[in-house]
């Protein structure tokens, strides 16, 4: 984000993402002064409101803080509104480039951590991002081994998928967060858990700014950053294929010294 | 309830309803002891475990009272738990049984009440019941005035309905609660107004023991009883005919004492 209203009661409260007249975003966003289009990471220079300027700890490794400030910021804001702690149990449902942030940032809180994955081959991977277990939600066993564990459930899958299957592992009280479906949940949400429960589905988008800025000093001095995989902007193309097949571990950055040999290759 | 497992994390923090062992229901349970089956209101005598009796206070009607064991804690739960008072705007879909309860228990803790219906019809009676507002949620524009408003919406709609309208009238961090609806949304549910809001759906199932003793205090204190008709228990047939077809204001209420009489109609 790089601005919002500054007036209404989310902004008043730190949590510029949830502006009732939508904050500046920025990418694709129409900025409030100048009417222009935003272009976020594409740019070269951006404008970005006082307020909204964010400090980089020292010694941060930039290229694997940039993500931070959409995949770590997405799952660090739920892990903190519902106070993920030593103790806390919290599950993760999928292993990409948000999935990976929210092991880690679970981990650094002190949580007990489970990764939620269809497959097995994912383990040593999630072992050392910070997941203390795996449960393969497709084998009934294991799900069941897990119910009414969590006390909070991560769910950072894009695409619609199969929800009611963990809502029984959500503790009494508990909580399933969408941070990556926007859309309509197929199949639908069956309320049997969430009765017999008090479970709740909730939804949580990106972060504020003094969160965000918190989650830049958490990140510093717990030495925490994004896995990524630098590209040139000239690879662009080939880079957006390969994040539709998920082979990316765990975010492309572009380097944007590569902007100024445009043209070169 | 007549019983639970006693020892489990929801017992040992009065929510018995959530029993990992399930309680024991007063109505077609198997008793935890003699393993018989229990029959509820239709039984001369009932056992119940000493600490699920509960108080009913001097001067509350014994036949409105009766009501408050079901629709009045069902609705005082969520109520309690999601923290009505002064100054919180309480929604609540449908006006029933449950509804009519969560009007009046709403309006007893202060909060400002809004009742969304499908039909103008009702707006007297929930006026009269409690209701500051009433919301036809059909009407586009009605719905558009209340955006963001609500901190609490008590679905008590016991069939499947659309809820994505509701959602946008909740707040941030705002919830609506399933009490009625046992089973899947159908539209399903679209997780952007969740996302967009850190908005909640969630459920509640009736009330703990000592959760269960505060609502006949209160009631006690505040006079509130359920709004209901007394039949004989000869008359159940037809009763059960009118409560298919929303013939009743707001509970049937079945006199024992014409158990006696059976036969001699």
């Amino acid at each position: 984000m790089v601005d919002s209203c500054h007036k209404c009661e989310a902004c008043t409260h730190g949590l510029e993402q949830y502006c009732r007249e939508r904050p500046t975003l920025i990418y694709d966003s129409i900025d409030r002064h100048d009417k222009m289009r935003t272009f976020g990471g594409y740019s070269e220079k951006i404008i970005v409101t006082e307020k909204f300027v964010l400090r980089i700890p020292d010694g941060l490794d930039l290229k694997g803080a940039a993500p931070l400030l959409c995949a770590g910021i997405t799952t660090w804001s739920p892990l903190r509104h519902w106070r993920a702690r030593e103790g806390t149990n919290v599950g993760v449902i999928g292993l990409g480039g948000l999935g990976h942030m929210a092991l880690k940032l679970a981990k650094g809180l002190g949580a007990n951590v489970t990764l939620f994955s269809r497959s097995p081959g994912k383990e040593q991977d999630a072992r050392r991002l910070g997941a203390d277990n795996i449960v393969i939600c497709t084998d009934t066993e294991q799900m069941a081994s897990v119910n009414s564990k969590f006390d909070l459930i991560i769910d950072t899958v894009p695409y619609t998928h199969y929800i009611n299957q963990y809502l029984p592992s959500l503790s009494l009280n508990g909580t399933l967060v969408f941070v990556g479906l926007l859309g309509n949940l197929e199949p639908t949400l069956n309320t049997v858990p969430l009765i017999l429960g008090r479970r709740s589905v909730s939804g949580s988008a990106i972060g504020g700014i003094a969160e965000t800025q918190e989650l830049f000093d958490f990140c510093g001095e717990h030495g925490i950053t994004a896995d990524i995989e630098m590209i040139k902007i000239q690879d662009i193309n080939e880079a957006y294929k390969r994040m539709l097949k998920s082979d990316v571990k765990y975010r492309f950055v572009i380097d944007m010294e590569s902007l100024k040999t445009t043209g070169e290759k």
